[in-house]
């Protein structure tokens, strides 16, 4: 059971909150189906949403953690279809000084969003197309940022050690990652089935592949 | 009914997006408690959340969504506990160029952090003081910023014109946020009650209040 918290009389101490937290994720949701390393970067996940529900939607295909942990530490750059995914990547649990890239405000995305016919957040991938091979994927915005990757692997981009595709919200998030998971094109990826994810989701998710535990 | 999208055929134009979307959150959401203006802000906070179920934890303290938008309108700073919600506030809503400040990096606060013996997140609030009146302050991360906000107006601190106090989490959340509602000090706020919170839906409630519609 929680602790009552009050304004006088509360946990002031980082790492206790953390490990408090961890602690009653443990207790409360349901990781059996999970390998460790799974049940690790899900429970960053858990703690990024406030929901224990949210771990049944959670999908991690074979090999993603440790795929994506190796690819980290080798120092693959990270690719964020968002600000917020990129600004909640923890720099410090980076194994290898990892680049993060967002290229969502290039000022070339209004013009390639027009001339592509899709969105910005989509059009930005035609930036990534140099860094893609080998790279750590982290979609956390944008359904159809992960629909737009998927077509360009399709049409012979080079491909990503892993994908986190985790887009959140009403048109196109739960399709995109069914795509993904139905077609994962030889990639190991994790998703969030249905309208749940987000950035916050997405970068603790990133941020456990980064750096096990605490 | 959602369309079912796929990788050949699905939505591609961002405004149709918000807009679809908008419309599948008004049909399933109860909004019904909520004015005109609540509803319009908890829209986009559902939006953020891929949550309609996360709506009958939304509280508006009386006048929150007047009081806020006239204090951005006047020019008021946010200030926000976390890099992620400040960078999810989108700059161009901003209705006067309003200042997004987040201290939680500022060198001094490591050092504030030991002396006050709270958290970093809580410590970095000590460096808003000259900012606080009439800000619209936006908690969408950490408790125990969101507690020592209070313990600093309390203390005499310059009042805020309004506080979004949405942090989430499994230790102190729920009760930062019921110590708001229960005190709001005369401070017109808004929460979202027990566990469920976040960087996306405070900057997402921020953005609406910013500019209302899509």
């Amino acid at each position: 059971m929680n602790a009552t918290a009050t304004l006088n009389d509360h946990i002031r101490d980082g790492t206790a909150i953390y490990e408090r937290s961890f602690a009653i994720i443990r207790d409360e949701a349901d990781l059996s189906r999970f390998s460790e390393g799974e049940a690790d970067v899900a429970i960053r996940m858990i703690h990024a949403s406030g929901m224990v529900e949210a771990a049944r939607h959670f999908v991690f295909g074979a090999g993603v953690c440790d795929v994506a942990r190796q690819a980290l530490q080798a120092g693959a750059p990270i690719l964020c279809d968002a600000e917020m995914v990129a600004r909640g990547i923890t720099r410090a649990r980076l194994p290898a000084d990892n680049e993060v890239i967002c290229t969502l405000r290039d000022m070339r995305v209004p013009e390639l969003a027009n001339k592509i016919g899709n969105t910005r957040s989509a059009a930005a991938l035609e930036l990534w197309r140099d860094r893609m091979a080998g790279a750590v994927v982290a979609i956390g915005n944008a359904p159809t940022a992960l629909f737009h990757l998927l077509s360009m692997i399709d049409d012979g981009a080079p491909k990503p050690a892993a994908i986190l595709g985790m887009p959140v919200g009403f048109v196109g998030a739960a399709e995109s990652k069914e795509e993904l998971a139905n077609n994962p094109r030889g990639i190991p990826f994790a998703i969030i089935r249905g309208r749940l994810g987000g950035s916050a989701m997405t970068a603790a998710a990133l941020n456990a592949l980064a750096r096990p535990g605490i």
